[in-house]
C-alpha cells in the first residue's frame, strides 16, 4: 500500500474510533465514517472489504495497541506496581477530562455492545483486554498473587473510567488512585 | 393507572431492558421494543409520551432500583464489608453466566453510549451509580476511608463485570473476589 493509501486507511480508522468512543458500535454508521473522514466511499471497501465489522475490529485493535504502548512506557518509568497503577489512572483521567468526558476506555463501549451478539468483535475486544492485562501482569512479575492482581488492577481502572464518564467527573479516578496502593503493596 | 396499564408498562420496560442489556441504547429500537413486548404501539406513547429517552430512562432507573434492593439485602446478611463485596461479585457472576454473558451491569452499556451526548440519560445513569455507591458506603460506615473505598469497590465490581462479559468468562469475577478482601480489611 502506498503512502496515500496508508493515510486514507488511517483517516478512516481515526473517524471510526472517534465515533465508537462517543456513541459505540451502533453510533458509528458507515455514512458518518465517510462524512467525518472525508475519504471516498470506495476507499472504505478497498481497505476493509469485510465492511463495518472488519473496520471496527481494526480500529479497536489499533486503539488497544496504543494503550498497550502507553502502559509499557509507564511500567518502565514507575518505581513500583502501585506507582504504575496511579500513573495509569492519572494519565487516563487527563485524557478523559480533556476530551469533554468522551474518551474513556477506547474499547469498553464496543465490548459491552457486542459481547453477546458479535463473535468476531467480542474476540477482538477480548484480545485487547488480554494484552493490557499482560502489560499489568509484567509489572507485577514477582508478586505471589500476580495473576489475580493483574486482572483486579485492570478491573479497577476500567471501572473507575466507567464511573468517571457516567458522572462526568474525575472524582472516581482520583479516589481509586488513592486506594490502589492498599491493593498492590 | 389500572392493573392492565401497569402490566403493559412493565412489559414495555422488560422488553426495553432486555434489548438495552444485549445491544445498548442504539440496539433498542422502538419497533423492536413493540415487537418483543407484544404491547400495542399506541401504549408506548401513552405510557412514555416523551418517547424513547423517557422509556430508556425509566428502564435504567427500574433496573438500578432492583440492584439497589439486592445490594441492600446482601449488606444486611454479610458479616463484613469484604464478605459483602464477595457476595455481590458471586451473585452478579451467577446472573451473568446464566444469561449466556448477556446480563452484566444493566446500566453500563447505556452509560458509556450516552455519557457525552445525551444529558437526561447521562443524568439517569449517574443517579443509579450514586445510589449503588450509597449502598456500598453504608456497609463501610465506620471505616476511615469509607468514601474512597465505596467508589473503589463499585469500580472493581463494574470493571470485573465488564471484563467477564468481554471474555465471556467468570474468571475475572472470581479473581477479583479473591483480592477484594485485601482492599477492604
Amino acid at each position: 500500500m502506498g503512502q496515500k493509501g496508508t493515510e486514507t486507511r488511517d483517516r478512516l480508522l481515526d473517524a471510526t474510533q472517534e465515533l465508537l468512543e462517543t456513541g459505540g458500535y451502533f453510533g458509528a454508521g458507515l455514512n458518518q465514517v465517510i462524512a467525518s473522514s472525508g475519504a471516498p466511499r470506495g476507499s472504505l471497501y478497498f481497505h476493509f472489504p469485510g465492511g463495518k465489522d472488519q473496520m471496527v475490529g481494526a480500529s479497536i485493535r489499533r486503539a488497544g495497541q496504543a494503550i498497550s504502548d502507553s502502559l509499557h512506557g509507564l511500567a518502565e518509568s514507575s518505581g513500583s506496581a502501585a506507582e504504575f497503577a496511579e500513573g495509569v489512572l492519572n494519565q487516563l483521567g487527563d485524557r478523559l477530562e480533556q476530551s469533554g468526558w468522551r474518551k474513556g476506555c477506547p474499547v469498553a463501549t464496543v465490548a459491552l455492545e457486542t459481547a453477546a451478539t458479535n463473535d468476531p468483535l467480542q474476540q477482538a475486544c477480548s484480545e485487547v483486554y488480554a494484552s493490557w492485562e499482560g502489560e499489568v501482569r509484567a509489572r507485577l512479575a514477582d508478586h505471589p498473587d500476580a495473576d489475580d492482581l493483574a486482572v483486579t488492577t485492570l478491573a479497577l481502572i476500567e471501572g473507575a473510567l466507567l464511573l468517571a464518564r457516567a458522572h462526568r467527573s474525575r472524582d472516581p479516578l482520583t479516589r481509586v488512585a488513592r486506594q490502589v496502593r492498599a491493593l498492590l503493596s
